[in-house]
């Protein structure tokens, strides 16, 4: 990611964050390599300046909709964010075929990528998208105005994953009378959303959520508290290993 | 430089090729530091992105006279070329002044670069210009066109020098008669255009050359072996310490 806001220092400690979830996840070392753009620049430069020379600005206005005054880092870093695509190809010296996972406002990176890699003598990548994690404050995406409070963050203890749940937006109804008898919206709940997306991978027992939400059946304020037990159960599984994997880190960390 | 025509492999390799010139001419190792930006990037980017922040396509385009065409590596560039301005500063964390000795043709990434410098916690770096080396097919510029036949390269041997000043574009008149009459045009004189710059130090031996040529006393033959006499003597040492600074490269080259 290019971020505006941050200095280098910190989209560092950032990256360094962030691959300690990755590593308490489960990855195999043998078959992960974390690296920072900073970090691994030497390697990935020249590739990225080969890209660059096939893309203009037309093209990344049209797909980021910048204008004039946007930074010429932020118009530059698609080229930099090609390069992942093509770094195995580069070290084995031959064409090997790259599968990019990643969160969907990435898409467009690789859209690029994508139109510009045949070109270079590359396969087209092939993406899996994630979607954004959903906001505890209802809408789509978390929004840093809300200070955190509308997303449950990996390193949060319990009291505070617990107040955030329980402050969650609900599709529930103004009174209990109402929803007992109106049933509620998961729809547009974001404990519903968790579940779905996160915390109930059977299918089942989701279908049975919903209707129990709809029918009234199920209050918010239980509906919370199950979810709750769940993330805590994961979090505090979680936050152990993210400590282990403090120790580990120079085993995924590839640099220049 | 950003060559947009190059690939990565070929600007490293004519990057070589001016570090043995510059070696060649006497620079001293212990205060020379020599790199390539592919080489040394890892040191440059992190300043490099910072730089970017700072600048949009506004200015680019102002000052380059791009449009939505070119390439965002080539709109990227000038946060590259920014660093050499702040990198003794970073080193020594402390805010040292910084000239820059360029071709003119560079000035306008200086010229953006004094516009973010203090706004990055540096001093603006100052410069002093090169004039672009004439061409002695007369024209202000070398040009690629000619295949090299209007330029003296470093590495041209004897007889190869001696043909391009021969052939050389002259301020004379069509025939020797109407020379010696009307005498000839230095100002528009190649080779006196290389006198004037390179070939000949003394002021005096200069205002008699541009007299001479002026009252038609000397023909443009003469002259022109008059030149290649001392750009042989020129070249003909400088080769010979062009190979001996073959050996000492490294001597000079800094790397990440």
């Amino acid at each position: 990611m290019f971020y505006d806001h941050l200095s280098v220092e910190d989209t560092k400690r950032w990256g360094y964050e962030n691959a300690l979830d990755i590593i308490a996840l489960g990855f195999d070392p043998d078959l992960t390599n974390i690296f920072l753009d900073t970090e691994y620049i030497k390697t990935m430069y020249p590739t990225a300046i080969r890209a660059a020379k096939k893309i203009n600005f037309s093209t990344i206005r049209a797909v980021f909709g910048f204008d004039n005054s946007n930074n010429i880092g932020s118009i530059f870093f698609t080229s930099i964010q090609t390069v992942p695509c093509f770094l195995e190809s580069i070290q084995r010296k031959s064409n090997v075929p790259c599968l990019i996972p990643c969160g969907i406002d990435q898409d467009p990176h690789f859209r690029v990528t994508r139109d510009i890699a045949e070109g270079l003598g590359f396969m087209k990548p092939a993406l899996v998208h994630a979607k954004l994690m959903p906001s505890l404050a209802g809408s789509e995406k978390m929004s840093t105005s809300t200070k955190g409070e509308d997303t449950v963050f990996m390193t949060d203890d319990e009291k505070t994953a617990k107040r955030k749940i329980m402050n969650a937006f609900t599709g529930g109804r103004v009174s209990v009378e109402e929803q007992r008898k109106e049933g509620g919206n998961p729809e547009v709940c974001a404990v519903y959303q968790y579940s779905l997306y996160y915390f109930e991978p059977d299918d089942e027992k989701l279908a049975e959520l919903h209707a129990d939400c709809r029918s009234g059946s199920i209050l918010c304020g239980e509906c919370k508290a199950r979810l709750f037990e769940k993330v805590w159960k994961f979090l505090e599984n979680h936050q152990e290993a993210r400590e282990k994997a403090k120790d580990r880190i120079e085993e995924f960390f590839i640099r220049d």
